[in-house]
């Protein structure tokens, strides 16, 4: 639990922690009220899944994907449930702030809950490239002022460049990843000693790490459809979601074999590569009209990660001088590029050939039914 | 697993538990019957959902939260499992019998589950106090008359007390908690030897305790709406079920850090002390109208849970003898007993100032809300 | 991870599996299309928390039942997860081809997966049998063959028998049980060396083996029900399920302990015979119209599991040379032969008392429900 970090540092935390907490519920105390309308009733249950899928995630999947260190089992699960327990109240308020129109008072759905949860997962996944060179009260800060900057850019998103919620929200991965690794590049210099000794993997907790990745990869779908709406588009979201993680899967296990000379398979690898399919169709899921367009992302995404997985460590290590403890670098980031990449480019052909046979109909299908609905 | 028991008392355990398995087919081959009318099944999922919850959090959540013993870890999981499975059977039967007009048949619907399984959860947290100095034959004993005692309770308080389903649920916590301490005394005096060298804590285990810490966090909401019908309570008990628990988790994390002379924080703290916010709510989950409200109840027992463990364990150990072996008292006994108070003050409040704008026109938009659904 | 092959098997993997996945990728974009009709969207919620609760059952729970083995912890779980990203992706092609009118493309719904997610179970079920005996390119045919012959196996059922959706998947457990046995006699000629020094339980991956039943024994009612349409149907399915999997883990318990002779319980025999009675009712889950038949159902599944693991294993290794690594024969195969005789049973009783009180008026009932409906 980091004994190498100076006193004062750790002795910093209680008082800190504390007062965060009391200001956080004295601005709940004078800005926020529940929203006691039955508008969102008949959803219910299915916003309520969504969260539920969501703390799986975030609690489960991404608190055990990083236990596998060494020394930092325990101590990552439970840094991990505390910034997603801080990070889910402030954004919960700066998404209020941000997007409402406000009338004095922030009004609490449950609806809130998920975007929230979402945004407080930009922490955690950026807390995996610093993990072991940052102590509770330096992520702490981490998470206040990533989720300020995640929720601005969401709002700047919508507003300046009319994006919908869910594409928004596929940021995600890309921003987690390169905050984290810009925060590894400021903390890399004063690194205490012994922690190169840390980062060896302990085999009883790669099962855990394990753990955490299936967590990831079963719950994929629902991160990918959290945000949308139309049933039809839902749909289209969870099937693409899942043929490019099984696709990723057997490419990542492939890939693996190969770059070990005797044809082992990398633990590391597969607890990172076979969630590349998932981050890389989040952006385009919901429009993807053919399966086969999902699973070759995920083939790509699969070969990027693990390639990544292969060469950038001694690169970023040696050249940059950035340090990225969980890999987050080739899990969310170069996956979530390749993400970002395809929606581009669909948005492009998809408005250039407007009535060519191959998006034109379809979506205007999806279009009519999202209207009917 | 136990070996320092007699011979005599571990060799009980398979007649007894065959008649009594075989009692209960027989009791239930006589006197239940399938509920066959289509009435609930529009519900059918929710309820489904509801069930499968209470399981992950039963079986999962309160087997590995205890698991955490250096010798205890495998059997503390298994030793839950059968005595949640007898426990279920028997307050299936009781609830029938205590709580259905008779007709010479208990009519078994899928919602029958629900309360049986959180009955039968009660000794799965008593179970936790009494754990290395029990066999398994005293624990299915303590089992049967726990389920009985509980289920009586809540009759008594129904008929008597006029209380809804859901609050005379809610004592649960403080009813588990003193009935577990009450068998740890009885138990206390005959202690086989090496029984404190059992109790030490095994490093790899404390990850499953985490593990089942994370299950029962999350899925605490479901568990504190299981029984409320009326769409917006469930709403706001879901809500402030995770107000409350993420707050207590910044204030367990933080008090922890506190009470280590170097700032070190607790393992055993944080597996308990994080779900402190989810009991101390729960009574009252669909009453509290703002979210700082219970944000303050998560505080408080998230302080009360912290002090309670580190102060109280010498006390009760050396004036009372009393051995809680992974204190229950201070998870689910004084964060419950907070929960109760808050609930009557909330009762009086209301009651007292049914007219003013903090509570009057709110609760009379509830059940205006209620009674139009 | 299997170093005792020889290289030239191992080296086989990637081209393999690359050229695998690349072909799926191509049937894909020839035979396949998206389902884009609005019909199922209603049932859209439930219909992905059935896909949610499959997966959770086959990644987690079949990857973690048989993690207990010493040096198979990590790699047993994640070849269940390549199998399981193979077999689905094979299944829902050959569901498309074998059971659609065929024009030109196979139509993809999303209720298209369960059923493929659960021919993809049948491989993780047999896998169970040949772990540390078979190398993944070897696991890789199976899944192939294994995912061919059980799609035309239900198809033959559909057509030749006229059995309905459900019952014919729910050979899948004779099915996979056998199969797993013939392939590992086949592979028990030439096994390499070193492997029952690999068979030893680890004793802290038990506890992860126990994490897998726990997942398997909550998510068992889902898969049960997951292919009956009628809510009567389902809601029958889980009750008798659930009641089931409870007495089979009652007996499970009782009788493991009674044969040691010290009255200790076997690690083994949980693991394996608490899922008896889960696997013995699913045949006739949606039929069994009292509580009492279920239950002995799984009092008969849990002693014959138990037995079948004290004396089987003896008879078939040294008689048969078949060697069984993680009992899937008494887990899987004697429960569903008990549960294939009890529907045979059912059926014939059903037939010839079409007009006793005990199943005429009943099904009669039912039957008038569902159309109702």
């Amino acid at each position: 639990m980091g004994s190498k970090y100076p006193r004062s540092v750790r002795g910093c935390l209680p008082p800190w922690a504390l007062m965060l907490q009391g200001a956080l519920v004295l601005i709940f105390f004078f800005f926020t009220s529940y929203d006691t309308s039955s508008k969102d009733q008949k959803k219910l249950l299915g916003t309520y899944q969504v969260v539920q899928d969501l703390s799986v995630m975030a609690a489960l999947g991404l608190g055990f994907l990083t236990s596998s260190l060494r020394r930092h089992g325990w101590s990552s699960v439970a840094f991990n449930l505390f910034l997603l327990a801080v990070g889910v109240q402030w954004a919960v308020l700066l998404d209020g702030f941000l997007n409402q129109p406000f009338h004095g008072k922030v009004s609490i759905k449950l609806s809130s809950l998920p975007p929230a949860a979402m945004s407080a997962t930009s922490v955690l996944i950026s807390a995996g490239a610093v993990l072991g060179k940052a102590s509770l009260v330096q992520l702490l800060v981490m998470a206040l002022v990533e989720v300020t900057a995640f929720s601005t850019l969401r709002m700047l998103d919508r507003r300046v460049l009319n994006m919908d919620n869910h594409v928004s929200m596929m940021h995600i991965h890309v921003f987690a990843a390169y905050f984290g690794l810009t925060v590894a590049w400021f903390l890399s210099k004063p690194l205490p000693e012994g922690v190169e000794e840390k980062e060896k993997m302990a085999t009883s907790p790669s099962l855990f790490a394990m753990l955490g990745t299936l967590f990831l990869w079963i719950f994929w779908p629902s991160f990918n459809s959290a945000l949308l709406d139309i049933p039809n588009e839902r749909k289209l979201a969870v099937l693409n979601t899942y043929y490019a993680l099984a696709v990723s899967t057997v490419i990542a296990t492939s890939a693996s074999a190969w770059t070990h000379p005797q044809g082992k398979i990398n633990l590391t690898h597969i607890h990172n590569a076979v969630l590349a399919g998932g981050v890389a169709v989040g952006a385009s899921c919901h429009l993807i009209p053919y399966p086969p367009l999902a699973m070759g992302l995920g083939l790509v995404a699969g070969l990027i990660s693990v390639s990544g997985a292969v060469c950038l460590p001694v690169c970023l290590h040696r050249v940059l001088r950035i340090h990225d403890t969980s890999g987050v670098h080739y899990t969310f980031g170069l996956p979530g590029l390749l993400g970002g990449i395809t929606y581009i480019v669909l948005m492009v052909l998809q408005a250039s050939w407007a009535s060519s046979p191959w998006f034109g109909p379809k979506s205007q299908n999806m279009e009519s039914t999202s209207c009917g609905k």
